[in-house]
């Protein structure tokens, strides 16, 4: 049977380091640290996600503000917003809660985010220095991910990985991280052929894809690790990409679904949000100071 | 016996449309669209490279300009001398050729290169645009890769490719493209603990590690294509990654070295210059034109 990789408990020993980062920039700055959230239309999927990262802000000791806007928004209006929060000095980290309404093209949005405060990682200027082994503000599930593994595995060069799922969320910027970490990285999507091939010698499988029990007992080989980041309403029941009760059986170690990779998110969130806190109260200071 | 994917014939056929467009856009900007080359040092393959792009810039109609400067250039004279390229009207490409000193960070440097301007695709700010999959400019040799390898098999989805080496210029920028074509890919790297576990089945290898004779016939699979970036001098010849002699006889499709890959990476780039100057211009005219 399985070690369960608890992401809760994980996610909480970050805590007081997080508490006490807070509160030392609040000395800093003056000020909380500050998260601006805009939460664009009405998605309850998106609500609730909003309120959780609220309520883990002011557990930690950072404010947070959230913009509602109407799901009717104009592309321009919405950019107002963010050139307003870009130039606002009391915020430290800017998050656009996804997904957008159909008329706006998040790609095209998330770029005026200014990438100092960009707490996402999605600018392309910040996936820019993650593609070259430069991080600076990094997706924080993929950075979850990474943590979970580790606590499991501290060497991961040479390391067989097989993630399953190509989204700039998740899939690439893992696949990315790993890379760095000296892992052989293979990346599956929907169209792979034989997903059994790319998955049964893996001493990691990751899966992304939001398909209820995509990966089976036979995707997976006697003692490997599995991460699961799929999180699906079914039948009322919250469940993952993995079927959790054939593969524990053979893993060594598995995240459950709720309560893996979700905690880990929230954060990892947290942590960029006082990472962008940090570094421009840094670059503030530098520039005082030449 | 493999099939010879011959770049130097694939690159030739590319010539005639994009004379075609220097010629057009010639007559748009009033001036030969233009090609600014900074090259620090003395280094030998460097100074081969730089008059090859020259050569090929002017067979297209393609002005091209060489900076050059000694090895002990300053950071900031460097950065100058980028600054000075970028606020030229009339240069539309500016290539820092690699290696640079050892006192110079080339990721610090390429970030002072004008994204627009940046026709090796190693801007950060490139590189996550290729990175969400929105690509604008990109880095020449994995252009010139994916071209070759769509020129024997034009739909790669499902298709299962190994990449061996993670870098920046060709491993990670390519897994990205071909991952866009719906391949799943493997990246490999020099601390693949069994290098031919993740070769064997591979419908697709590409070799960029600069290792002589790294792939043998036992890493790959009857049928399969191989992509050799390698390019080593070794007694006097030029060797790339595979083993030519003995894979030819159980692959598809094979590159040779010399005259695989090079020829693709500098058509590719002739076809970056261009588009760098069409865009530009582009984008004055509807600058003029609001």
């Amino acid at each position: 049977m399985a070690v369960i990789l608890d992401g809760k408990a994980l996610a909480a020993q970050q805590k007081p380091a997080l508490m006490a980062k807070a509160h030392d920039l609040t000395l800093c700055l003056g000020r909380l640290p500050t998260l601006a959230v805009i939460l664009v239309g009405e998605d309850p999927a998106s609500q609730v996600y909003v309120a959780r990262k609220a309520a883990m802000c002011q557990t930690l000791g950072i404010r947070s503000i959230i913009h509602r806007l109407a799901s009717s928004v104009t592309r321009a209006d919405l950019i107002a917003v963010i050139k307003g929060l870009n130039q606002d000095e009391t915020i430290d980290g800017i998050l656009l809660q996804l997904p957008l309404p159909a008329h706006l093209d998040r790609y095209e949005i998330l770029q005026y985010i200014d990438p100092v405060k960009d707490v996402d990682g999605l600018h392309p200027l910040n996936q820019g220095y993650l593609f070259q082994g430069k991080p600076r503000l990094v997706p924080c599930t993929p950075l979850g991910c990474l943590q979970l593994i580790q606590s499991c595995c501290s060497d991961l060069t040479g390391v067989n990985i097989t993630i399953i799922g190509t989204s700039i969320l998740v899939g690439r910027p893992l696949a990315l991280l790993l890379m760095q970490q000296g892992a052989t990285v293979t990346i599956a999507n929907s169209k792979t052929r034989d997903l059994i091939r790319v998955t049964q010698d893996a001493d990691i499988i990751i899966s992304a894809t939001g398909q209820p029990y995509l990966i089976t007992a036979a995707h997976v080989k006697e003692g490997a690790t599995i991460i699961d980041v799929g999180i699906i309403k079914l039948n009322d029941r919250l469940v993952g990409d993995v079927d959790f009760t054939a593969v524990e059986k053979k893993a060594a170690f598995i995240t459950p679904v709720p309560g893996g990779v979700g905690p880990m998110t929230i954060i990892n969130l947290m942590a960029n949000i006082l990472k962008a806190a940090e570094e421009r109260f840094n670059a503030q200071q530098t520039f005082k100071n030449s």
